[in-house]
């Protein structure tokens, strides 16, 4: 796995630009606060944990051009805007809000570049250790069945999502790296089609798997044909109910009508012990336009997009999986029940 | 409601082409046996009402040119292997078998013309009394409400996927006339975006609608805005458990687990009583280039598509709500539950 979707270099990052995935591989270069919170806003930087790297770059690139305590509450401020549901854009804030407030002006430039590179750097360790916890239950699942184990997952909790490894799809790396037999049904993730990039990364990856609409997945599961889902997740409330994208919460019911397990694969980045449950976690309203229309390419292969439909849309982009739903949570610090989840901060 | 989808003429019938609805509305004239089973193929006549009424036609049709017991059988035969799954198409073709058969050749075409249109007349008939038993409970229901009664839908059971009135749709229609406030949450119905068609007749009837995604849906019954579900049938099994598109039965999942009430609507046409569950119901298995490519319009408003993936897909094109998920059947002789749809047959 060396995909990277978040560089850092002396003077800026750069990114991969997710909005033209799959159809174009093309980076970004972030200079800027403005840019890096505009980038989160319009989902050319998505993912729970790669936008909380993001942010903690864009605190930095400001305070490289005014380190003054305005600046900073400034930029703090800027880029808690840009979205609302997923916690670790506000974990990596307040990370950055804490290590810089302290510091005199002059020498907060290279502390905030310093902070944001260790949030980046652990990002990827905690995802590849999460994986590597995702793996042994998937090989000891995978022992029992004479054919490939069938992982089903939704949205794109991949090293696109992250700054490596990803989080749901890291313990199928880690599984399919060790000769473990692993094959994902790739939910498409309507509105925004986010299963296109989860597919076009596995296909990277060499790893066997098939695109299915999401309205497919009872279907799948009442068949037998999936042994096991795994989610991202958004936001994990301290009772262990979890935001991710709209749609989990679908999967989730319907794996536990046919006793599906369903993991949370999610860095502790994404634990919000001060949340006390699902109904306190805002879910974002998006833009009509997502659902309206449909980005491709064209019969020469040139990226194009069709509008399906003008009249009025409703847009929730993440919905909430309760406690009870979710089997187990994946942590770079091991398996923990969903309903003890903040054990995993202790 | 003035929606016809299907409208017989002397020596043809004239149908609305459904694969360019919502983008393009035109018809075509289907004049053979071969025009039918190919527009049911290929969906430009869909929804299982109107399958069992276009293919009593195309045995019409067929019987104009040759009615010889080797031509009734082979049309027969023909159109059976259309769709696998809605079982009007079966219902009228078995009906027709039985009105022609025992009949002089020189007779069978006058007999099967008069017999289709029997069939397409009852039709509308049906869903027009199965409508005035859903609005029933739509004005009960709305009656202790401050605000309208919000039903969420999935697919188009609407007058297109019938002779007129639509199944699923009857009742909002019937409502709507009466006065009563109602609104409609549209499922978008990946991958062929049905919903897309039932906003559109919403539309024309004035009927108050919003367009989601099919993985908002739980999202919204967890929030509470969702008063009712109702949606058509493909086939309805002795024991009440139903096919229909797939989604639906991730809705009634959800449905039950926020006390959400389910319903079926269909004619008794599509209560298939040789069929004694779910599981002996044969879901079709549809092309992946309907997950691939989607249908819209470019920006100058002209009909386009996008390809959005190229690789492998799985496409289920219907899925099974078991009879314990399902609040109760409307059929045009009234409310049934599930587990005694049979009764509707007596």
């Amino acid at each position: 796995m060396n995909l990277a979707p978040l560089v850092p270099h002396d003077d800026h990052i750069e990114v991969i630009d997710q909005t033209r995935l799959p159809f174009v591989l093309a980076t970004l270069a972030l200079r800027t606060l403005e840019d890096c919170a505009q980038g989160i806003e319009t989902m050319q930087v998505r993912g729970a944990p790669l936008i909380g790297a993001t942010a903690a770059f864009g605190v930095a690139l400001a305070m490289a051009g005014d380190a003054g305590d305005a600046a900073l509450e400034a930029a703090l401020a800027r880029l808690a805007r840009t979205r609302p549901t997923a916690v670790n854009l506000h974990w990596a804030l307040a990370r950055m809000a804490s290590r810089l407030r302290p510091l005199a002006a002059s020498t907060r430039a290279a502390a905030a570049w310093a902070e944001a590179r260790a949030i980046h750097d652990e990002d990827i360790a905690a995802n590849h250790a999460l994986g590597e916890h995702g793996a042994r239950l998937i090989a000891e699942r995978a022992a029992t069945l004479g054919r490939p184990l069938r992982v089903m997952t939704h949205c794109n909790a991949g090293a696109l999502a992250t700054c490596g490894w990803g989080t749901a799809l890291a313990p199928v790396y880690v599984a399919h790296a060790a000769g473990i037999a692993v094959e994902v049904w790739v939910s498409e993730t309507r509105p925004r089609n986010q299963g296109l990039l989860t597919a076009w990364e596995l296909g990277r990856a060499g790893v066997p798997h098939a695109l299915i609409a999401d309205n497919a997945a009872g279907h799948l599961m009442r068949q037998g044909e999936v042994d096991l889902v795994i989610t991202g997740a958004d936001r994990i409330a301290a009772n262990g109910d979890t935001a991710n994208k709209v749609g989990t919460y679908l999967k989730a019911l319907a794996a536990r009508e046919h006793q599906v397990p369903f993991y949370i694969a999610a860095p502790t980045s994404t634990i919000d012990a001060t949340c006390p449950d699902g109904a306190a976690i805002p879910i974002e309203a998006r833009s009509a336009a997502e659902v309206q229309v449909v980005h491709g390419v064209d019969g020469a292969g040139k990226p194009a997009q069709v509008t399906i439909f003008a009249g009025r849309c409703a847009n929730p982009a993440f919905d909430v999986t309760p406690a009870a739903l979710i089997s187990g949570i994946f942590t770079e610090r091991g398996l923990y029940p969903s309903t003890h989840i903040t054990e995993a901060l202790a």
